[in-house]
């Protein structure tokens, strides 16, 4: 609802059989230790240990890479993953000759939202605003939003940094910067009324959204075919990138016969 | 050269984008300390620590599970991975419901050849006997073959059981148990004598299946027919597999657009 299918290849990624094949080849390239050393399975390891959740960086990687992405729009929480991709670029290069294009991270300037409880914001967490909320829900939520616990009551001086609801504010607020930060710190804006500003602010950023939303949840047809056409466009991208790689690799059995 | 491409699909594996998308699927189904217990990583982990070599067990589970086969002819090396891909193809089933045939070890009477150093015959240890072998650098391999080390000359007692060349003589040899086994017991049959009687034999049985190599050789372009001829089943009968396998996790998108 907030990309227009016509510029952009909305897609089913397992739709897709060439990122299963360029994470195989990858598979070769990345190290075990590499992966049990990232961030994001030493998180969970204990509760998530299958082969998979190992490789998935590897499988971002060919997600990336099979696309010839050289720029990379994440959250400053997927930088090492960038870097393994780049990495895993750079050696097919050095081992194959040059074929992949070795991405790079885009981090916008604020390159990671907080949650409720100020960990990353995430589905995972349930610390989430999501497009499909309501209003309601949004305000809602943003109630249970973590803030500095030294600001108690309107009056107490605040620290908006590190707040998520800052955060946001810098996002949806015009001006914050000027309008909320000064007087948070000074305790003339109590937390109610600032996190009652970022709501009418965010509801009204997010609402055109939604109503598209609402929109293509009434024709699922069109959203399937979005989906069809979308897959097409990704598919004859990632078939001229991989039969690079299958050339390079001198595996390229299929263009022989 | 020793199968028939008329009965049986010869083909290039990586020519079938099947087994990619199998694996990665089998991947979410295998713990990583079940791979890193598997005799064959824990032997050459120091030397190979790839991601892909720990999942090359489950790349097995899919190649043979992405054809739907009830039965593995294997050596009794592979006895693990076997046992593996019937883990996979359960608990995919459990998972999913049943839509995975639960593959088995097909064992012959012999499970494992030993090569030149008693270890299992392998192009890794270049300890084998190859097809691709002359008449004449075969005798001389099979020279080199291991046996008793007990036995040093002609009328020393041997010990047929673990010895490389008598395992080949109950293939090659008819009739061994008889012939063999107790003139190397005695004494009266010498290694020398032995390895001579075995070269004579497995020349013989070779010489056809070698003849028909050579004539391979000559007509490049009639091997690359059977690949591709080979590629074709091989793919006819994967997609009906893969088809049953996003069904039956129910992102089978493809289908519905």
């Amino acid at each position: 609802a907030g990309l227009d299918p016509d510029k952009v290849a909305i897609f089913v990624q397992s739709d897709n059989p060439d990122h299963a094949e360029l994470h195989l080849i990858f598979s070769m390239l990345v190290t075990v230790p590499t992966l049990t050393r990232l961030p994001t399975y030493l998180e969970k390891k204990d509760r998530l240990d299958s082969y998979g959740f190992l490789g998935y960086p590897v499988l971002q990687a060919a997600d990336i890479c099979v696309y010839n992405a050289d720029k990379v729009p994440v959250g400053k929480d997927q930088e090492k993953h960038i870097w393994l991709a780049n990495d895993v670029a750079k050696r097919f290069n050095s081992l194959y000759g040059a074929t992949l294009v070795e991405p790079q991270g885009l981090f916008t300037e604020i390159p990671l939202i907080l949650g409720a409880d100020a960990r990353k914001m995430s589905k995972s967490y349930n610390n989430e605003i999501a497009i499909a909320m309501t209003e309601a829900e949004t305000e809602k939520k943003l109630r249970t939003f973590y803030t500095d616990p030294k600001k108690l009551r309107k009056g107490d001086p605040g620290n908006p940094d590190g707040c998520p609801i800052y955060l946001l504010h810098r996002i949806y607020t015009p001006g914050a910067a000027e309008s909320i930060a000064p007087p948070c710190r000074t305790g003339e804006l109590g937390c109610v009324e600032c996190k009652g500003r970022l709501t009418r602010n965010l509801n009204e950023s997010l609402r055109p959204i939604r109503e598209r939303r609402a929109d293509w949840i009434r024709r699922p047809a069109d959203v399937w075919n979005v989906l069809a056409h979308g897959g097409e466009k990704a598919r004859a991208r990632t078939k001229v990138v991989m039969e690079k790689v299958r050339d390079a690799m001198k595996i390229n059995y299929r263009k022989t016969t």
